[in-house]
């Protein structure tokens, strides 16, 4: 392997769901870091549920917008690791991905309008992660966060160009988002997160919505739309992605309302 | 954002109810080296209860001690982000704190003089952050550590003054801290900390307490205090921050003798 | 304390018992950090059960080979921590390891051949962390990661020699290892690790075994060896540290079959 230790490295970020009581993510820190020394390494969650490629896809979609441009996304929640699913590496307008070929990368494309609806590509490029010079000696069935991931994030961010990694792949496997839609009455969506305090995060853009909208959602009902936390004890409001939450102050909204992943969301006005 | 890399940044901690379930704490990251790309980032812990202050001053006191000067540290458990409750950076002799004005620094400014009782500034400066420049361009509602917290730790560690973060601030909020007190037959002082092992560590400091002193809380009765944690099953001991602790060899105090924050700890002599 | 800023320091990892509910974590880095500023930290792991020696050496077994020569381990699950057990720096042929002498480095130094079933070291060296100018000024009873090995590991690392930490120390404490063992019908080890997908991995080396090989643990009984998850429901196959591994796809192998740590695992062909 080559070793660079450039003055300033791109950093790597690590989306996976391979939890913290095991020494995987350490491990591709190990080799990340014995290939490009300098290079900052950033988790921005390992606690993702196994095998939940649409949880992976919405991690890594709400922290990319605040990452620097160069910035390296490694995101491994690969339930077909091991069989013939495809290793990729993408480059955006600022940003390179790099992970498996499952769709983790759906949002984050579709917002940087990269792929159509069909997963062709229509801007910046991808290769297909097959170059043996960059991933380790022996390529297990298992740990290809090991063998394959992390040593192609770390090569690119040593300044090895995209296209020495491996042929170009022109077309992307995406998830099957049900995006929120137009009723006759308002909005229709769902929940698609939960997170550490309870609050409910849905698919539905809050900037569509008018300051009076009624929202449903399993137990909760909730009239009117609120800006911050404190303003009742249970409010809708745009949460920090932008997207429609319901929330309790203080408290926990998905536990007093029974609310899980997948549950509709009403908004009607 | 103004981006510099001098080449020796001062250390920035993290200390938060965030969780590592969701990507605020990378969010976080992600902000601070776009600002600031030399500097490193150490997290102090995540998994505050949510909106619980206290919990949150504990962890940033404990380890403020053993981080070397110049540090910033950004504390946030925030239960009012988004009311008119103010975000301050605080500068000490020896660090910078960063982070909402409601008392999760309180440990730290009375240890180092800092504060009168009121919370009135006797030393160092604060300010209130209300420049503009030195937040995100779009400030959310429910987002601070993301909009406001994180870009001023970042532009503190790349070298802008603190004065240019906004006005001074003159009195800080206070958290009402229960000290330990003096009785006729010892002192009384109640548990603020369960650990991760069990032990339940109390705000008596145990330098005040001669060897052959009784410690009694909740179903826990131990008579003298010990070293070491081996020296006999239960043990009260000086722990690591010199607080008085009750702890059992390799097992959990808090679960053998129903332990929980805020019992009252009776010691004698 | 010495403060020095090399242009590439080495990495330091740590493998710990202190979860990270608490302050411990952190502050050890704010410790190594005020010694070697520019050391790259990473965490291994520190959800290890409370003293739990074999875990926490399972854990650093399975990282070690994949971090860069010159890498600076340092591992405390310490349940002796305040007692006479002591405190030991290593060198390896491609690392230092730091930590209590309690056989928490057994897999490591048996890898690399460096000492007899007795735990005489029988090639590089290692030493007792009895000089006090690289502990903390005060050395508690309850926190040796803080007062000892931290600072033990950042001197290491900012390019103090080892025969500076202390006298030498010529054998180490190893730990009792029940090795799996070949039968009449084939092999018998048992299960060492359950990691956090479920998979119950065994001390049985995979490269020993045919491919026709039947394993039997717990409620699984699995005929023949799989290459990847995904070829069967139930499987068993080389994890990726080379070890006999059992698994179900997309599911979690250890509740279904009621695995557990120690249980056996029979192999026959």
């Amino acid at each position: 392997m080559s070793r660079s230790a450039p003055s300033s490295s791109p950093i790597v970020t690590l989306t996976t769901d391979f939890g913290l009581r095991d020494a995987y993510v350490g491990t591709m820190k190990g080799i990340i870091l014995g290939i490009c020394p300098s290079a900052p390494i950033v988790d921005i969650g390992h606690a993702v549920s196994p095998q939940n490629v649409h949880e992976g896809a919405f991690l890594l979609r709400s922290a990319y917008p605040y990452f620097p441009d160069g910035t390296i996304h490694c995101a491994i929640v690969d339930p077909g690791v091991g069989t013939s699913r495809r290793a990729v590496a993408i480059r955006t307008e600022r940003a390179t991905l790099v992970g498996p070929d499952n769709g983790i990368f759906t949002h984050v494309l579709m917002q940087e309008g990269m792929v159509d609806d069909d997963g062709l590509l229509v801007a910046g490029g991808a290769v297909e992660l097959q170059a043996e010079e960059y991933r380790l000696p022996a390529v297990s069935y298992t740990f290809h966060g090991r063998d394959i991931f992390a040593p192609a994030a770390a090569h690119l961010a040593a300044g090895v160009p995209l296209r020495n990694l491996g042929p170009p792949a022109d077309k992307l496997v995406l998830l099957d988002l049900s995006a929120a839609r137009l009723t006759p009455s308002g909005v229709l969506g769902q929940i698609i997160h939960i997170d550490r305090f309870g609050n409910a995060i849905s698919n539905i853009p809050a900037e569509m919505l008018p300051a009076e909208a009624r929202v449903l959602t399993g137990d909760a009902y909730v009239a009117g739309l609120s800006r911050s936390y404190e303003e009742a004890d249970v409010v809708a409001l745009a949460g920090s992605v932008g997207l429609l939450e319901i929330a309790v102050q203080n408290g926990n909204a998905a536990e007093r309302f029974a609310l899980h992943v997948g549950d509709p969301v009403q908004v009607t006005w």
